[in-house]
């Protein structure tokens, strides 16, 4: 069926550091034509860390579409070429210094599927041990590492205290995982 | 501290219908600027839609950031001047059908603040009884509804079978809000 939709025409409409933006002109399967937005991104990553003493690792940062301050798991977007694997570990590191024994991926799906093609890949990151961060300089923008009991994350997440969303579904999935 | 970034130049990028584009000249707290890249979203729903019989309706729509059909909670963004709650109504009567008898609101959240200040709004929406969708002729694309056991839903969500963002974090949010 996905055969069935054709871009006829695209053009580029931004392009820029985080995401690029492109017109397209879609052919549906009846024959009729649609335009269509869409946010061009590298994908991006998110890691739920947890020290030995089920802490999890969180950054607050400001966030300019927000206007505000929020905070978040820890997270980036992809370098080009580089992996998602190799992503979580080096932002992980970058934004809170920690080095984690163990990874699990636990989650990876598209952020806003209806205009961007975002793909984010959710990690789980265990027995960190935290050394210094090493942001560079573009990333700091009050980045500050909050550490946060895992039950109370939980807790968090459930009652809408996270304004984030993939920090929501990381801290449901990774509390999921845990338990089962 | 919010009040220390202050954007000094604003220019606009791109101006389509679902989202816009702006580039922003943020000053930090320490004098430096650094470039901004923004969408601008108007704001979305969502809704996790129950009937009597514990199953949960979802719809299957060809997404085109995806090359692929994806299968999602009912979900729409804001007309000029609605209110979230009018737009969850509207959505998931157009999508499925479907009038509940009862709302709860589970969710809000940024999709991705990172670089988007598209502001989620996720229902609850029990007890629905179906009748015909009313899809406008820019929501065709394909659009078929799925209805899936709650607790097969619920697995999917664990297990990684929903490939979509909100679909996952609503259904876990909408389980947590039913089991308490």
């Amino acid at each position: 069926m996905e055969d069935d939709y054709q871009v006829i025409e695209s053009q580029r409409q931004f392009t820029g550091e985080v995401f690029s933006v492109d017109l397209d002109m879609l052919r549906l399967p009846d024959g009729q034509t649609r335009e269509r937005e869409v946010v061009h991104h590298p994908g991006a990553v998110g890691i739920v860390a947890l020290t030995e003493e089920e802490e999890v690792l969180l950054v607050s940062q400001y966030r300019h579409p927000a206007h505000r301050f929020l905070v978040e798991i820890p997270a980036g977007k992809l370098d080009k070429g580089e992996g998602p694997a190799s992503c979580a570990a080096r932002e992980l590191k970058e934004e809170t210094g920690a080095v984690p024994k163990m990874w699990t991926k636990i989650g990876e799906f598209y952020t806003t599927p209806g205009y961007s093609d975002e793909r984010f890949h959710l990690y789980l990151a265990t027995d960190c041990e935290v050394g210094a961060s090493s942001l560079d300089d573009d990333e700091e923008q009050g980045l500050r590492v909050v550490r946060m009991a895992l039950s109370e994350a939980i807790q968090s997440a459930r009652e809408g205290r996270f304004e984030d969303g993939k920090t929501i579904v990381g801290i449901l999935l990774a509390a999921l995982y845990l338990e089962a």
